[in-house]
């Protein structure tokens, strides 16, 4: 489907980004990016409230335009609500939680909770996934291994802030939704480059494992590329750098390359 | 949840129309309308095959979009998809048939099939459901009750040309999704007005009753108002007008009022 999309997107001109990257962008630096979240597949009810639940979904949204360096303005929810589920406001009081305005909406029934969200936001010259190059430090704006460590319950802190101070600086920029493990693949690839991570130098959340931090999934930390020379955000912290070649290689305390897969929703 | 969202969209100025029209209007006239479509709810899979089931979810939101007439720009998807479905790439192709560029999309599991799409556009005088005057003529862009009397199967062609055709020339505006008995309700109340038809004025598409006209569901023919006097394009059927007061009258061939309600998607 993927190929497909990708294609019908090419077809207008007016879609300067297609799927391949986090958000979608418009010919004028409009940002789009849609994301469901399903019960039983991205949280359970009986580990999350409803608001906890409206909250984590708006953030993993939002983190996407983050991770293009965008502006949010506006989201808008579409719920599919399971016959007793009587919880709305308390959903809609999550999801509103980011300060976004909540620009429109849809209910239907649906068998299980389902939230579609949809972030749109503006960027001047939006980060994309592709323009890393071999040399580029490799940095993310926090520690990670927090989602998996406490069961995907923690809340979710979209990187808004770091990603704006980034456009400009980032030569690539993802967000960590699959783990690094993953998510630093994605971003090696798009830009036609290897990476080197010493995974001793990943920042390893309270309660995590150097798994966990490696391997866990929505943790919506962001994951850039910055070239060797100007000074790093402070709150920077580097992990590894971008190589020639395609090889993405997970380094042990031994330098022997460790064989990570992070998180995956289909799995 | 909608007086919610409403208080929500409301903060930010740059939502100039949020919750409560086809869809939402930012300012700089981006147009944005999303919509959930559940299996077992808008669809069964033993109705209707993939590529129709993407074809109509995408015409129900572009249909938002032509009653704000509105041009679109991209749509979004966010598929659900429940274990053993492998018709991904019909789905799409159906999505896809309306000729608007896919810009983004978003993949997960999920029990039974859900589609979310959201439709953008862009439109520089939105025409909104709130306009209507007393006086106005009442138009639609075709007969009524196709889909009824079809079992919700025949194909939906959503009016983005006569949408943009009405714009400057109606004063509201609003896609027949739940059928007139219930659509004409929300654009009378949005301009606070009254509003009366008479039955046999109704166009009824062939093979559907006068009922299936008045009250099925998800015909997406526009219902427009436009003031008296200009000429009405060649395509518009009048079926009545608006009024003073805030009733809503659908007179038989007597002349008495019938208590008509449309579709009901929670019903």
């Amino acid at each position: 489907m993927v190929e497909r999309i990708a294609r019908l997107a090419g077809a207008d001109p007016r879609v300067e980004v297609g799927i391949g990257d986090d958000a979608a962008v418009l010919s004028g630096g409009l940002v789009l990016s849609t994301d469901m979240h399903v019960e039983g597949v991205h949280f359970r009810r009986d580990r999350l409230g409803p608001a906890e639940i409206g909250a984590r979904a708006a953030a993993a949204n939002l983190s996407d335009l983050a991770a293009m360096g965008a502006e949010p303005l506006c989201l808008l929810l579409s719920l599919g609500v399971p016959p007793g589920f009587d919880d709305l406001d308390a959903l809609v009081e999550g999801v509103a939680v980011h300060e976004v305005a909540l620009a429109g909406g849809d209910l239907s029934r649906a068998e299980s909770l389902v939230l579609s969200i949809t972030a749109v936001g503006t960027a001047v010259r939006p980060v994309l996934r592709s323009g890393g190059r071999p040399g580029d430090r490799l940095i993310v704006t926090g520690p990670l291994g927090a989602q998996a460590a406490s069961g995907y319950t923690a809340p979710i802190v979209p990187r808004l802030a770091e990603g704006a101070e980034l456009v400009g600086l980032a030569t690539a920029m993802i967000d960590l939704s699959d783990g690094i493990a993953t998510d630093l693949r994605r971003l090696a690839a798009a830009s036609g480059c290897g990476a080197r991570v010493e995974l001793s130098d990943l920042p390893v959340a309270g309660g995590a494992t150097q798994e966990q931090a490696a391997c866990g999934g929505e943790d919506h930390e962001l994951l850039a590329a910055v070239p060797a020379g100007p000074a790093l955000p402070e709150w920077a912290i580097v992990v590894g750098t971008l190589t020639e070649g395609d090889a993405v290689s997970f380094l042990d305390a031994s330098g022997r390359p460790r064989d990570l897969h992070g998180y995956d929703h289909f799995a």
